[in-house]
């Protein structure tokens, strides 16, 4: 029977005993000459790709229902909370984000798809860590009487799947949060807000003159 | 004379020693209730908002320019490079999100503005770290003959601004990856996809039948 996941204790780690993830100081000499220390968290698994890791924007394509994207739900330890993201894994040091992007969507989700692009490498979050990725957009073309595929996931992982149609997703975000108390990741809101901004906003800016 | 910053040395740092970032070892149940363990990264400057910190989605308006936005240009040492960002910073114990965006704006660029949305609280990169954030969006309202005005920095920051039109921000930000090496923030990056996936794809997206 499934039951919440619940942390038990939080406790120091150092990098040494880390399997995932390091934390270290850099120092530097900064654009004056000036040396300056500042502290990062990394992740120790970086392969030969250079890219921490790959995050799938799903557009999925039904002939009878509206362009749709694949979120995925999911209790994350880091945030103690249920968390909303696009499929997204950690690149095998043997395979290249386009792979990753292909395989995680594979297991996440079930659906196979195709690359419609790849972002540059991008940085998570650059004030605090080092971890990068890349944007993969992945079309999944379904005919009309495909059934919803089944996932693959690995053993441990508990993960919930929705269909969000492209047009509702940005209320349907605010509406997890809000409603349901779940967290949604940055990027994903930040990818809706834009889309969002470009429907609704960007053709009424207009300045006093 | 600036100078390129560089790094002199990276070392193991422990959390006790740390001052802004922490690293640690969570003891969970899962869903099966099965005993985990997961690594993550935390900021150790959270303070009374719960809200470690806030980015700036400028919207910039002009009687006789297209509505644009202000991007910020800095080396950043987890990193190692120079990224392209949202204006962005940590909430003071003492403020809100509103306060920290309004004053963060005005000391990173000068300009003043008012908000025209606060984001719920969003997870920067819940697989890694707990670090939060929202994300305000506010408008600058210029008028024909105004001056760009000063930035006023803390001593040591070092931080170029740019302003680029909504319309070219994703051509933008591809273009300082790919022909300037510059690293553009994750976040950022989605925002500006999403605005151009609205604008060039979405009315485009068709099934086969």
């Amino acid at each position: 029977m499934p039951q919440q996941p619940r942390i038990i204790e939080t406790s120091d780690l150092s990098t040494s005993e880390a399997r995932w993830v390091s934390l270290q100081k850099i120092d530097y000499i900064d654009q004056d000459g000036t040396k300056r220390t500042w502290e990062v968290a990394s992740r120790k698994t970086r392969g030969a790709s250079g890219i921490d890791a790959v995050a799938i924007g799903t557009i999925l394509l039904h002939p009878s229902r509206p362009p749709s994207t694949i979120l995925v739900l999911q209790y994350r330890p880091p945030v103690d909370a249920t968390t909303v993201e696009w499929p997204a894994g950690l690149i095998d040091a043997t395979e290249t984000p386009e792979q990753a992007a292909i395989r995680e969507l594979k297991e996440e989700t079930g659906y196979e798809g195709h690359i419609l692009s790849v972002s540059p490498t991008i940085s998570s979050d650059p004030g605090m860590t080092s971890a990068n990725m890349q944007l993969a957009m992945v079309q999944v073309e379904l005919k009309e009487r495909d059934k919803a595929p089944e996932q693959m996931l690995d053993e441990g992982e508990h993960i919930q799947l929705v269909i969000v149609p492209l047009e509702e997703l940005y209320e349907k975000l605010l509406s997890y949060s809000k409603q349901e108390g779940m967290l949604i990741s940055a990027k994903l809101f930040h990818w809706a807000a834009g889309l969002h901004f470009a429907k609704n906003t960007l053709g009424t800016l207009k300045a006093d003159s």
